[in-house]
């Protein structure tokens, strides 16, 4: 092994023992019969886009090959083998001991491509005992990866490419590995940013942002809770308190409406320490009679300071009706600022609240962003939590890890279940594109034959029926698949983030909108090459019992 | 502080940092206007039982502990902080720098127990600033191990007590961490043990088990596969592989159905490396053409060896129909053992078969479990993963964490949704039983007050709707809630997970049946004092804006 240091995986827990039992028993089984060095191939792959869709961003290969690299067995971790093996010999400890994934090759689609059912997106060759031990870490690190960023490209597309999209899931995900996972790969599936501290710490190309909760307004009850020194209420010459306390008079909001001052003295204070990022949150008490009104007074004190608020936070309620009616208040306030309303001179405050966004907040998901952009809610940004990270919709990915060769040979594994025969042999995934540019299907190619050519006529057919033939005659030939791991090491430069969310947006721009749409999306079809399907007919055929029915 | 040693979060991403920003926005805000000392409570709650269901069990206190004794900011993340508030005065580092969770106390429902919405799980009293940065990771922590936690309990209910239940979820679950905590949570809600290695390292308590994949069955094609060795064959002096081939003879299997040879390699050669804990998985080719047969010969020649195989593991198809004929072949078998028709003296391996048990593992979910049951299917044990370890039903518990006193003050948060009003004030919970040991209703009480007396009638009243009251003699008065964190140190011992999950099934059986249903569950009534109901009120009509229609 070369002295280099090798990547570590995120999360500290991540390492040969995050495994089934079973992937040891069965090392351990061939390890006994002296065939763990059979060469094996393993594919990862999945049967079924998730949400009711029709694509799925992969993603998780980073931290795959981060695992791959520091996969050691420690002295620790056999001391509890032993425990749960009592009677296998030493020399199988001895093997575990020594053993790393520098026998092993990987092979696998690109970090944030569009990916469909059936398609490898990791191929592993390598000695059996090995490979199969590497089987439920590849698919815990794969599947809640590309689940939350297929979630995460889903509501991008619903909610259009100017909202600003941010995640706010930490407190309700599955763990804390759960929330930092989901961070990460929400921005790669095209969020902004998160509220995620830690997620910002260890991936630093990941935005962090957030402005104050409910309980920052209920802490303050009163005019009383204002900064109580007055030098800690001045910013810039401007006395904020009493500068936003001059607007309410101004505009007339203490006629009729009932503004909560201790809501007041928060946003206040809030502002003070942090003029630069001021967003008020103002549902605590009611948004039309006091939230709003308070923010407006403020931001334009700020104004008055030099400084721009950002916008309001809104966290319950009629979001639709009640973003109109902040926009409305702050463009109407704004027009009667140029209309010199309040005096000469105050036009140049009137920018700072055309430009304050509004945030909501409250239990987004895919359908609630389709249907308030339908009703035109004039929402700038969404902070999205407990469906984000948690893939309400659907909470898992049904990723599985096949062998489909032993020893060069390809093999076969049949179910109870059609949709769960494994197609066998190790296999290269072609997109073959059309001469407009358009996907038209993705192609499997048993991994040993050649590609399709560009501009020759291939016939491409479903894999178990026979009925369903195409011939594509493609204009571009993109094989997926490169090798990623060989050698103990990783084969090229790891991606960052921002590279990672850019290449992923580019993927979601090269699908057919039919198959992205959120209703009733066009299945995108992954099929097989003639020998592959005439080697997997045979197969079936012999290897399929007949039922006797008596 | 005391230099004793304080006990750290199993994950090692938990600590300060596992936070959403704006609780370190609002902590430099207190800061900054000299507010972050003042006394508050926060309580941790939520709103509504999980899965349709009218009860919940509260899981992951003592990770909470945990993370509050080891609950420093260190440099590095001192130095990502300033990143995030540039404006910050440098102070406010300072302080966060010395930070600890000495100022706080936290009193808490104990873990393991069936609570219910409303009720605090935790209250945290101490300074608003500390206390306000603690949110984001308590609910972290509480949130998915509660659900988790409550999950497989309902598992529990639904399969009965006399079945074991084993959690193989780490392939599907939500990152490495919801893998390890849903093995955690699995077990303490009721299973039996988990899949998951290293759950099994890090909670010593967990008991670990699992067989072998389909992937080991498709690595032996033929019985070229078996062993090379003779001598590998031979267990105890019996040669597997041909005892079990005579079997095969004596029980006519050859006739008419095509057993895999393959299999037949791979069940032989695992029985030989792991004869004590021999489970079979009969599904990769068919269950009953050849899966069950090769099972059976196999059992039966470690039998006349000495060995006990465990049984089958089916993983797709039918699973009532399948598992009622594995039972009646393995009991068939046994009977026709006894009978002498394979001969005298071989009835004393008939028990073996007979003990030989069924486990059933393919997308068993609650509902899947009720309906084996109704159909009387003869399975033994189910291996649980995706929808135990991502609680596919509904995959996020919505724990809250909201201020309730400032400075002695109860305080009040309204909320344009009214079933999202806060109950003021630090409260106790005391739960109420009657003569016959029922649980009565859960009673909601200022903490400063005195707590219900045995054999005194007390109002209850529903916290909004006046018209719902009840008096209430209670038998007996159980406090919920004890101090759990003190001085920066856990209060009493911790349990292990052995005394946990005792506990919880202990509470699960006090518990009215009506209220564990799984369909139309009766709610269980969480009220509050007379006095308490007073004061909302009050409190309500006071802040509550009235709403002007023009």
């Amino acid at each position: 092994m070369a002295a280099m240091t090798t990547s570590q995986p995120t999360n500290p827990l991540v390492g040969p023992l995050l495994t089934d039992f079973y992937q040891i028993s069965m090392a351990y089984s061939y390890w006994r019969h002296k065939r763990h060095e059979v060469e094996g191939v393993f594919e990862l792959y999945f049967r079924q886009n998730p949400f009711g869709g029709e694509f799925t961003v992969f993603a998780g290969l980073d931290e795959c090959i981060r695992y791959l690299e520091s996969f050691r067995v420690t002295d620790t971790d056999i001391a509890y083998l032993r425990t749960l093996l009592p009677r296998a010999e030493p020399g199988f400890f001895d093997w575990l001991r020594a053993l790393d994934a520098s026998d092993v090759t990987v092979h696998a689609v690109r970090e944030g491509t569009v990916v469909f059912p059936k398609c490898p997106l990791l191929r592993v060759h390598g000695p059996i005992g090995l490979a199969q031990l590497l089987e439920t870490s590849l698919l815990n690190l794969v599947n809640f990866a590309s689940l939350v960023t297929t979630n995460a490209a889903r509501m991008r597309l619903a909610a259009g490419p100017d909202c600003r999209l941010l995640e706010f899931g930490l407190r309700r995900a599955q763990g804390p590995d759960g929330g930092v996972s989901a961070s990460r790969y929400a921005f790669v599936g095209g969020f902004d940013g998160t509220s995620n501290v830690l997620a910002g710490k260890i991936f630093r190309d990941l935005p962090v942002s957030g402005t104050h909760g409910h309980s920052y307004v209920q802490a303050h009850r009163s005019r009383e809770d204002l900064p109580a020194i007055a030098a800690d209420c001045i910013l810039n010459g401007v006395d904020i308190a009493e500068a936003a306390l001059q607007w309410r008079g101004e505009l007339g909001y203490e006629e009729g409406a009932a503004l909560h001052e201790g809501e007041f003295a928060a946003f206040v204070s809030y502002a003070l320490a942090n003029p630069t990022t001021f967003v008020a949150l103002v549902d605590t008490y009611s948004v039309l009679d006091t939230g709003l009104r308070n923010f407006v007074t403020v931001a334009l004190a700020l104004a008055e300071a030099g400084f721009e608020a950002k916008g309001v936070r809104i966290d319950s309620g009629d979001l639709a009706y009640l973003s109109k009616e902040a926009r409305q208040l702050f463009d109407r306030t704004a027009d009667d600022l140029d209309a010199g309303t309040y005096g000469a001179g105050r036009g140049s405050l009137a920018e700072s609240l055309r430009k304050c966004y509004v945030v909501a907040s409250n239990d987004i998901n895919e359908r609630v962003l389709l249907s308030l952009r339908d009703q035109g809610a004039k929402v700038d940004a969404y902070g999205i939590g407990t469906h984000l990270v948690t893939c309400q919709a659907q909470p898992a990915l049904g990723c599985v890890y096949k062998l489909v060769e032993i020893s060069g040979e390809p093999c076969l594994k049949l179910s109870q279940e059609p949709g769960k025969t494994t197609i066998p042999g190790a296999k290269a995934c072609y997109r073959l594109v059309g001469a407009r540019g358009q996907m038209l299907l993705d192609l499997l190619v048993p991994a040993a034959h050649a590609a399709p050519e560009v501009g020759e006529r291939v016939l491409c057919r479903h894999p178990f029926d026979s009925s369903k033939r195409a011939y594509v005659t493609p204009s571009r030939v993109l094989e997926l698949h490169a090798p990623v791991f060989e050698g103990g090491r990783r084969v090229g430069a790891s991606e960052n983030l921002r590279e990672l969310r850019a290449y992923c947006q580019r993927q979601l721009g090269e699908v057919r909108e039919d198959v992205l749409r959120p209703l009733n999306p066009t299945p995108y079809k992954t099929s097989v090459s003639a020998e592959l399907f005439s080697f997997l007919q045979d197969a079936l055929q012999r290897h399929q019992p007949i039922t006797e029915l008596t």
